[in-house]
């Protein structure tokens, strides 16, 4: 039974397979179940929600070790605290090869969910949390590389869940976390408010860090930072963390960064 | 956003492998999703909550045809809409095998949950829904029967949601819904409870039918029944879809049927 104060509760779900979302030779099963909270628990703060909790389901060979499966249940009890939610519920399966389900659930503490439709020409456009950090890191994997603080932040996102309601709280246009990388999630919003978003380089790299390249500052996904607008008068109120990145315009849907169109963005790894 | 008018939100979910949990050979793919609505709204509804939303997800291999795929979709709606639930979310992803994953909200409207541990002696045992239909018409199906009542009844069950929240307002003290067979699901309820459930056979004939053996009455899953137990004083206060069943005795935890131990149920085909 988890509270839902506001009367009114928001959900995400997402299905995560071994091999294709992740792959247990680059993260351990505790940073597999870290990360799987972690994207859910983003997508609802999101909406302007505060995360509660978790349901989980697991798929497993009878092969699979239960060091491992136990691993992913520690992963995503701690991966739930850090967004100040708990698991409530799970199942397990057996089955051929190794999926995890997550469900999220949210509230809405009296705010309306924020939309990607709300941006306007004048507002402005934030991001809160890391841009890049997560590509390069994933990048450095692919290089052989199996430790550091790019590596580390693939393997364990920090979302910077509150936030989401704090940003709805001021005015947020609109809102959504950076799963698929900056300009593809973006674009999303672009799209669905039938504006352009112009972005400048200098902000958006205050989100990266040393190692991260340019362009993983719009294409890397999987940081699961919030991007979104907010009315230029709410400017002053934004906390530090929400940074202004770029200028809501009108226009044919786009984004652009420093005046180029940029699309594309995480499309995963094959398995 | 799901409406959450209790302040508290209950919230299940299950997954469901291909092979495992249903064979496309022997049910559709409409009464797949149907029948995996129903069984995670059976879960709301024990609790005693009111089913309100569902989220879902699929993993599919790329080979899966699309109407294979619109086919669960058309069925997790269908079976929402019998719970009166809606589906509000969902994923689907590449994967090897087909998974269904899914996650049922529900509304406790203003009620306590029902839980398993508070049937006491002197309380009476009640069904609500069919038994042993659906195991019955899975003995049809591998004996090569592919149509008929038995058969339809495992391919789509009808659980008798809102004597849900019905019978949590008639303040029974414990609830289950049957998904893995009535001795081994009533065997939960004794065991958190400390009791021995004493069921009548003839009691449980009357929410069989005609095909339905008497040990498939106990033994058989996934009607999605509803039983619990309530005390005595409420008994004339029961909806008439509510059969009594047997008495709740003091005593070791066990469900006897005439007065014999019966145990087992339900333990799904192994692929």
């Amino acid at each position: 039974m988890v509270p839902a104060p506001d009367g009114r509760v928001v959900a995400t779900t997402d299905l995560l397979v071994e091999g294709r979302h992740f792959r247990l030779d680059w993260s351990s099963p505790v940073d597999v179940g870290y990360k799987a909270a972690a994207q859910n628990l983003a997508d609802v703060a999101a909406m302007g929600a505060r995360p509660t909790a978790l349901l989980v389901g697991l798929v497993a060979p009878s092969t699979l070790a239960v060091e491992i499966a136990e691993g992913f249940a520690d992963g995503l009890r701690a991966g739930a605290v850090a967004g100040r939610a708990l698991v409530v519920g799970g199942d397990v399966v057996r089955g051929n090869e190794v999926v995890l389900s997550v469900t999220a659930l949210g509230d809405l503490e009296g705010q309306e969910p924020v939309l990607r439709s709300g941006a306007r020409p004048g507002h402005v456009v934030v991001v809160a949390g890391r841009l890049g950090w997560s590509a390069a890191g994933l990048r450095l994997l692919q290089d052989g590389v199996r430790s550091g603080r790019l590596v580390d932040a693939h393997r364990r996102p920090a979302p910077p869940y509150v936030l989401g309601p704090e940003l709805a709280r001021l005015g947020a246009s609109s809102l959504i976390d950076v799963s698929d990388g900056l300009a593809a999630d973006l674009g999303h919003i672009a799209s669905a408010s039938g504006v352009r978003l112009d972005l400048d380089l200098d902000r958006l790299r205050l989100l990266g860090t040393d190692g991260v390249r340019d362009e993983e500052l719009w294409s890397g996904g999987e940081d699961h930072a919030l991007a979104g607008t907010v009315p230029a008068e709410f400017v002053q109120q934004l906390p530090p963390a929400a940074v202004v990145v770029g200028t809501v315009r009108a226009g044919r849907p786009a984004v652009t960064v420093d005046g180029s169109p940029v699309t594309g963005g995480w499309d995963h790894y094959r398995s």
